[in-house]
């Protein structure tokens, strides 16, 4: 008991670090929204910049996507087929896996969300189904989203499990050495900052025949060629050693999660999946207005457009870095960590920044280690040049003035 | 590992059974929808009507809720607020919560599916903190739904687990004498027929303060006042020794799913589940179009026009059971097995009544036990009457003469 989890005691570290979230007024902000990532408190009226969404490239109101998802659901005249999508499936579930497979030249299963990803995709590699029927031991990097690190207790029931500390690839090549099967559990970007390191756990794959297994909620759209993610930019094509779960809903724009299962055409994965694949199996589709979001995502993921809002995105990126110093600095990655190191400067920055019409997310302890407590940031692409150098500036100000 | 899970052996036993399903025809049906439970399917151009769909009020297609679930995408020009629940979100969320919570008179919290509900639930009861703090034993019925099931791992991680085999209320009584705290975690309808026996379970919650987990997915919107489903309409009101998780996208004929966390006006219930309800903290919410269709289903299920919809169904049902003998007979819920006990047979009669334009979906173990394999068909408010009487007349007929 214990040995993944432990609810009640994450409950009793946590609450301290909500309640001041909370009294600062941090916590629960109900919002209309205005778009371009502004919105204004039904509560108090007050309008800010929402400073820690995950709308990268700001496609969460793009009026292209918005309406395509409205359109879908009147032109399906429903939101589901009230079935499992193993049984009967909506031809815009089909459109929009083929689309989805074909942008990313990988075989690709949607999902509700990207934690359904991870619960219909990491027993499936535990079990030994994509490493010839060998379980493999399945090793997991410590700060690995919530999301995988909730299925521990599965995984260890499908196969051994062990964890590494942060991109420690010293010991995974060790462990790689000592045993016949390794998977690998990692994020592609980690969402308080920083990346895996792919190049080098290709460099593993390719000697040990390293299983690789990405979430890269914080990765696709963001980054590379048609969005691709940092795990494909680097790694080209996705190879049959490879699995990588994503979110739709983050940088993409639309809804629900995808699960990339491997080279485009795996049609024995697709119907290992399918059958096997839990949550794929009994649980909800993306709605159609998702789905019609997905297609019109797709689409715009083709474009030029993609292309104009990722260099924008990267200008703003950059924008912050010269501006303020973190341990993100310069890595073209939206996700900066204002590391304060301490509880109270965090909150009263977090608020008195609010004050000034910037929403930022205070962390913690443990969603962050210990001592590292500070403001999660994520850049977007529709952010205004003038916005983020007021941000900047008043942050530095701030800062110095109640630390 | 394997005391909960073996991907790899339910593989090997469920291929066997999905790959005939496949050559019948009858898997992955490509579909355009025509409202009223009646799809097209697009490689044959054949139309059907699903004799398995879990929309039992016909909600699904009900032209209030999809313009609903249309317009609110517009509304608020997203389909989400690309950051946590915790920190912001939209008003429609609130609203669809409190028109929740007042509708079934709980404390309702919505996720992104039923499954989500569960992963988000199960963990919070298992760890204590629903029972002063003391994890109870959590008891399992044999027959809980997959993604009650697919939890024990995490569950186990957090309290001792048993199962008991499914209805067995004299195996709990015996537990409920030897433990001092006891949760049983059962479905309200099971998904292949029949259900919990409520009245006896609160019972032995009256007398042993038995802590009860239900999974309605099947129940609620389909029974009860208001479509308070089985184990709300035998109760009364949920009390503080209740948890009830749901789907919205079945009857309910919207998207997502809800834990009911107890009676309404628990904040500490709520605040409990808010900041650690795994999914609720970190993954994606019902997005704007569904929780539309929430909003406007709850309106629905405050008029005459839902007790309309449930008499259609109560006879709907009792025509199908005054020609087809079940085990469910004259049980009042929409959910028939067909047991055939061969798989064979099955398969022949689920293919021939497809020709005819019917869709029932063949079950099979481990679906449903060894032995028992059958066609699980669903009845619907929105089903003709001449339907399904020719559709009895034919699954008479077509049984009879493939037998």
């Amino acid at each position: 008991m214990h040995e993944y989890l432990n609810v009640k005691k994450s409950a009793e570290i946590s609450d301290v670090f909500w309640d001041v979230t909370e009294k600062a007024g941090l916590f629960d902000v109900i919002v209309k929204g205005l778009g371009g990532g502004r919105h204004r408190s039904v509560e108090t009226g007050r309008e800010f910049l929402n400073m820690s969404s995950y709308s990268y490239l700001g496609l969460d109101t793009h009026p292209r996507l918005v309406r395509a998802a409205a359109d879908a659901v009147l032109a399906e005249g429903a939101l589901n087929t009230s079935t499992s999508r193993m049984r009967v499936r909506f031809t815009s579930l089909l459109d929009a896996e083929e689309a989805m497979s074909e942008l990313f030249n990988a075989e690709v299963v949607t999902v509700a969300s990207c934690a359904a990803a991870a619960w219909a995709a990491l027993p499936l590699v535990a079990s030994g189904l994509f490493t010839d029927n060998e379980p493999p031991l399945m090793v997991f990097d410590r700060t690995a989203h919530f999301c995988l690190n909730a299925m521990k207790p599965s995984v260890a029931d499908e196969a051994e499990l062990t964890t590494v500390r942060h991109n420690d690839v010293e010991a995974l090549e060790e462990l790689c050495k000592t045993h016949k099967r390794v998977a690998y559990v990692a994020d592609g970007v980690y969402s308080t900052g920083g990346q895996a390191p792919v190049k080098e756990l290709l460099r593993l794959q390719e000697k040990y025949g390293l299983f690789l297994f990405f979430d890269e909620a914080h990765g696709v759209s963001t980054v590379g060629e048609f969005g691709r993610g940092v795990v494909l930019s680097e790694m080209g094509e996705i190879n049959d050693q490879t699995l990588i779960i994503t979110s739709l809903n983050k940088g993409f724009g639309a809804s629900g999660g995808a699960v990339f299962l491997g080279p485009r055409g795996s049609q024995r994965r697709r119907t290992v999946a399918i059958r096997n694949g839990g949550p794929i199996m009994w649980s909800q589709r993306i709605n159609t207005a998702g789905l019609g979001a997905v297609l019109a995502s797709v689409e715009l993921h083709r474009t030029a457009e993609l292309t104009e809002l990722q260099q924008r995105l990267q200008r703003n990126i950059a924008l912050f870095d010269s501006h303020i110093e973190t341990e993100q600095h310069g890595d073209g990655l939206p996700i900066r960590h204002v590391n304060l190191g301490d509880e109270t400067l965090t909150v009263k920055l977090a608020e008195a920044l609010y004050q000034e019409g910037f929403y930022t997310s205070p962390i913690f302890f443990p969603v962050i280690g210990r001592g590292k407590a500070g403001l999660r940031l994520m850049m977007r692409a529709n952010m205004e040049t003038a916005d983020i150098e007021r941000f900047c500036l008043l942050l530095a100000k701030l800062r110095a003035e109640l630390d």
